[in-house]
């Protein structure tokens, strides 16, 4: 229900005298006393990690190929249980059982108006060591493609978007029947045989534009660190924007007694066949295509002209897969809270790669590593965290985030008690700190980064991401924001990564961070993304893992010590009125747009401007948008405003010198807390996708990985369903109403009201 | 001096009745009945013209290499001014001796790391019988560049204009002592070795990047329309933004026993040699440079990872020339005027290509022969024009304006006399009419271009054009605005072809019209912009050069048989009014940016989003710029805007039924008229080029062939120059209070009283 503005009431309770903020030093969720203390553990912390113990993980778990199902895949999950047991962590192994297909045959050949077969094979590099490693390599392929055997007219498509198919629309063209050749990019893989098939193709190919990742973008490896000409990007292909995890298991943990679907009613596979290739399999089917020459953003950097087809050209594909089940292995270490065990500050990176992995995931897992020996030397001198710390290191994310999944729906009941905060991780790069995630969590993360170096300009990462962000901006009062100091903005998450099912699924608050923006390169997926690749071009030195290290450890710490969970829902408060502001200017301009296009389909302006020469279709008339009923989420935006004002206040005149926290109060606040984010997913989920129950982050189910916020309605506008945004409007509405009357809760609890 | 708004004295002049704007059928500048008997000749001329003359014309004329000083070139001349005759034109040819140098030595080698010698050759192509033509064609060049023997490094500079030189300086890279490989495009090749120069370097080579006009773009000559591997790009580098024509006579008519400077001192010649070379020929050059990667924009369609070097690659260029004095002849054809044969209507386009030219500049000479064909066929019919009619085929186009500009300058007393309007083409499409010019003749081109029909359409090509406006336009307003049936808005001319001596030198009014945008390629000034291609890729079936000839041909006739000249000011001061707001625009943009950007190097910004692992050099603070005083030019736009309303105002007053016109009173009005754009030019001319005399369009000096208009305030806002901007918005403002003052005079006669 609707709540409005009520008196703010001073009446304090006792005992629970946090921190100002404008007190020096003081950190957000501590006393002024506490806040002493954690520093000077904060202090010992980030002195710990190292650079050669990066390195040497690093070298280590990358060693081999490391693939789920695969022996060094459960040799490294071993390893990283004896290394947190022998860091004083309680760890072990949680092992599920989850489809896996591996190829078993693979062909992709042009059969007229040439004949040219597909090698589908990454060479080895003599200056790669482990790129040589054939016979522990995965092929590449894109898992959870079906099986298919089809001969057909191959079609270019540009990145195989929503967009390129509205073009081929336009130019007459249709892919029924046909071969589809799209490039990586724009969106998520798994996207384009989706797209594909719904359009009518019988196959799909994925390749590598050297433009987008290869010798346009930078020198080829080994020169340089972009995809060679036969370099190719493995990966999944399952429906996850629908629902990621053991297409075996939807909705429950992979346990290897479960109750399992027969393969062949596996979820999410693909309708069609598909493969990945690289530029130097591609290029002579794309040059054998005839047809209209590509619109110009389809032009890739390849030295020919890029035609759509069909035809001449065509393609024979065959896929066929062992449809095995293998074993993931989640590693799972513990460190014992000493007042709240019962709420739990998660931490994970996935261990298992497509290859090597040595950046994806190796450079993102060493850091946890490092931060986990760090936490248990604290512990060894004497360091107590107040809430329990579970580190985590998932197997099977590559194919479809299987291990995090299996394990968020094993422990379902669990998180719901327990989980309080995830931060993920997903390797690791060289330059900015990024960070996206709940934006309850957006103060706190503000305040770690201002308390940890960059190591290449000694300024705090804080300080080096706003001056990239001064520089970026194109407006001056986002650049008069910036300076004034305040908060910068956590981007908010999409999917991609083992974050999805802690958040969008589970409910549970979550962040996100690596570094990056200095470390371009096209070897991902690749057999070449190994140690030999990863020092020689992207964290070199690996400050930068010691700086992920401090950052995300720092963070862990703060939130596994702090008197009271340290969320601050003004910054939620500004991320929700953004979006509104977006969904209402999204709205109108849609309904712009198409009465424009409308108009000019009238006019004539279609026909008036197409070149006989060409074959264009104008595009059909539409029906013209319905204006939409904002008042449900304006007033839910507004009422949250003041619930998250009031909270803010209440906590503000809690504040004095150093005071003892009344523990029992602070639990008692804490598991309200712990109940804001999970009052934001909805029970019905997403439309055509229930797994997905959040109602402000979701991966956009037209992009992948991209997120959308606000999900329901955004994407009802986008697709022109103007009733269901209008019911999206008020379940979203009906989310944040229910997040607001937590933080009433909280508020009530501080000055002893009942809501 | 500025004038106020006066009331409106509606004291007509007696017997100068002319047409209404609303009456329908009638026309601006003819009366009522007038009207009616100019819309009889004209459709009996939209009748003439036809598709296989302007073929037969085109295959006569593009059937040998034709550049000045050739043997076919001469012949071109004595067949075109034959033809004139054979109309019942009287035609005669100017003739001009010119510097013209073509080359005796061209080398291009890398000569470090490996040894590559350039072909500087475009081979004979079998499908292109005039490709075949080795010992008439000119070789391979750039017209105008100095003698030179140089080897140095290399540095790749992008397309070689100023925002690429800041790039460098960011990146810590002089091309002191360099040869500079620069991409043709962005700007006028000319300015590509004259920055390059004014850089430090001592060489320059140009290249044709596919990604611009090749392979990229679209398929490769001859199975399509785009240059080959082999195609270079000639062309002049003569500094024509300072001054074009003969650079031995500035400023006056190159007749043979002109005064001529020594050869050694001629004016605008590079600073360093300079060569064009193919894509063929630049890949070895290019792939062998180092140092760091190309910025992204930088990046072109060649297979490989750009990079801006210096070095290791080593290049030797050699150029040498026969420095030669070569007859430039223009032809020159007359219909005299029957009543004001003192006032003349010119119509041109030049006959010289850089080889065989059939599209640059045969497409657009064959549609001007037409008309010259039709209006002689009128003639016999007993059609009289009002003013003289004067058709002109210029030589010597492409090295430098030479025949024009000769011309206008031998002539320029009678030009002053009598010069009303200068009509050019130069080369002619398939698709919508593109239209720039005096703002004066805005309403005139939107009446005419309601009256020709679009040949693949069968609207008229206003509507055509309105259409494509409509499509094209980012915003509501500007869609609003073009659906009210408000005039089209002319484009402003910069300079690349004849017009310009018209215009900016000579202060007559002036229209540059053509068809293009359904006619992409890439064979402009090489051997293969042949008959052969033009009519497989271009017009190919010449209605749209039929198209030009009806547009430019009927606005040749209503300006020859108007009452009055049809001349509108409200097109002027719509245009002034929108650059007085872009500029005071620029003013605040350059200045929030020097700030911005000067703040930015305070913080550390640059320094701290600098990539360590790559050379990076914060740029230089800048004095920030003082607020201009606009209120000059404000004025006098204000002033010029109350002036043509006026005008207008009387205008409308004086419309009634059909009326007779007293000859002598139009003379007398049509006199001032003349005196309007004139009126536009100081005699001090823009700063640092005193040739270029208009105060509202010009060449860019950084732009070479794109518009500046209000140049003398554009550009040195552009250039920082805040005093100089000052003292030019007070010589703009003059300007524009003397054509405000000259219509004033005309409104004055119109009411009997004198300003």
């Amino acid at each position: 229900m609707r709540r409005y503005a009520r008196p703010l009431l001073p009446l304090l309770t006792a005992g629970l005298l946090l921190a100002s903020a404008d007190e020096p030093g003081t950190l957000i969720g501590f006393t002024a006393e506490r806040s002493r203390v954690e520093r000077d553990w904060e202090s010992k912390f980030q002195a710990i990690p190292e650079p050669d113990s990066l390195r040497s993980y690093l070298r280590h778990l990358a060693a081999w190929p490391h693939n789920i199902g695969s022996p060094y895949g459960r040799a490294n999950a071993e390893w990283l249980a004896a290394q947190f047991q022998s860091w004083g962590w309680q760890a072990s192994i949680d092992s599920f059982l989850v489809l896996f297909p591996t190829p078993k045959e693979r062909i992709v050949e042009l059969v007229a108006p040439t004949r040219f077969k597909a090698a589908l094979q990454e060479p080895t590099l003599a200056a790669d060591p482990t790129s040589g490693q054939r016979s522990e390599q995965l092929p590449t392929y894109n898992a959870y493609s079906i099986d298919g055997d089809v001969t057909a007219p191959l079609i270019y498509v540009n990145y195989g978007m929503p967009a390129d198919y509205e073009r081929l629309d336009r130019m007459g063209i249709s892919v029924k029947g046909a071969i589809v050749l799209a490039r990586y990019g724009a969106g998520w893989r798994g996207l384009k045989p989706k797209l594909a098939a719904e359009h009518g193709a019988v196959g799909c190919l994925i390749y590598s534009d050297p433009r987008d990742d290869g010798y346009t973008a930078g020198d080829p490896y080994p020169t340089g660190a972009y995809r060679p000409k036969e370099g190719v990007q493995r990966g999944s292909v399952l429906d996850m924007p629908v629902e990621p995890g053991d297409p075996l298991t939807p909705n429950t943990g992979a346990w290897p007694n479960a109750r399992r679907l027969p393969t062949d009613s596996a979820q999410g596979l693909t309708r069609i066949p598909v493969l990945p290739i690289s530029w130097g399999d591609a290029s002579p089917l794309l040059s054998a295509l005839g047809g209209p020459v590509a619109p110009e953003g389809w032009r890739g950097g390849l030295p020919f002209t890029y035609h759509v087809g069909p035809g001449p050209a065509q393609v024979h594909l065959k896929t066929a897969y062992n449809w095995k089940l293998v074993p993931a292995y989640d590693v799972v270490a513990r460190l014992e809270g000493a007042e709240s065990p019962g709420q739990w500050i998660m931490r994970g990176n996935h261990h298992d790669g497509w290859v090597n992995g040595a950046e994806d995931p190796i450079s993102g897992l060493v850091a946890e590593l490092e931060e986990a020996r760090a936490l248990g030397d604290l512990a060894r001198q004497g360091w107590r965290p107040r809430r329990t710390i579970i580190y985590l290191a998932w197997d099977g994310e590559e194919p479809g985030l299987l291990g995090s999944t299996e394990w968020v729906e094993a422990h379902a009941d669990e998180l719901k008690a327990h989980g309080a905060v995830y931060i993920n991780s997903d390797g690791n790069g060289r330059g900015f700190l990024g960070a996206d995630g709940s934006h309850s969590l957006e103060r706190l993360v503000n305040e770690v980064a201002r308390d940890v170096k960059d190591p290449e300009t000694g300024l705090s990462v804080w300080q080096r991401l706003q001056l990239q962000r001064i520089s970026q901006a194109s407006k001056a009062e986002d650049r008069a924001g910036l300076r004034s100091g305040d908060d910068l903005r956590l981007g908010a998450l999409g999917s991609g990564s083992d974050f999805t099912p802690f958040l969008q699924h589970a409910g549970i608050a979550t962040l996100s961070l690596g570094f990056g923006g200095e470390d371009g390169g096209g070897v991902y997926h690749s057999i070449y993304d190994s140690y030999t690749w990863y020092e020689r071009f992207d964290d070199t030195s690996f400050v930068y893992g010691r700086a992920l290290a401090q950052t995300a450890g720092t963070t862990v710490m703060r939130l596994a010590d702090a008197d009271v969970l340290p969320f601050r829902f003004s910054g939620t408060t500004r991320a929700i009125q953004t979006y509104l502001v977006e969904l209402r200017k999204l709205a109108t301009a849609r309904r712009d747009s198409i009465a424009e296009q409308n108009r000019e389909i009238g006019e004539g302006v279609y026909s008036a401007i197409a070149d006989p020469h060409e074959r264009s279709v104008p595009p059909a008339l539409q029906v013209e948008p319905p204006y939409l009923n904002f008042a449900p989420l304006e007033n839910a935006v507004a009422g949250f405003a003041g619930s998250a004002a009031r909270y803010d206040s209440v906590l503000a005149l809690a504040t004095g010198p150093a005071a003892a926290v009344d523990s029992a109060l602070a639990r008692s606040l804490d598991a309200i807390l712990m109940n804001v984010e999970p009052a934001l997913l909805s029970p019905a989920g997403l439309p055509g996708r229930p797994w997905f129950r959040h109602q402000l982050y979701a991966p956009g189910l037209l992009t992948g990985y991209g997120v959308k916020t606000v999900p329901g309605v955004r994407e009802a506008i986008e697709a022109s369903q103007w009733s269901l945004a209008d019911s999206m409007i008020v379940q979203t509405a009906n989310a944040i109403d229910a997040a607001a009357s937590v933080v009433d809760s909280a508020t009530a609890l501080l000055t002893h009201r009942q809501p």
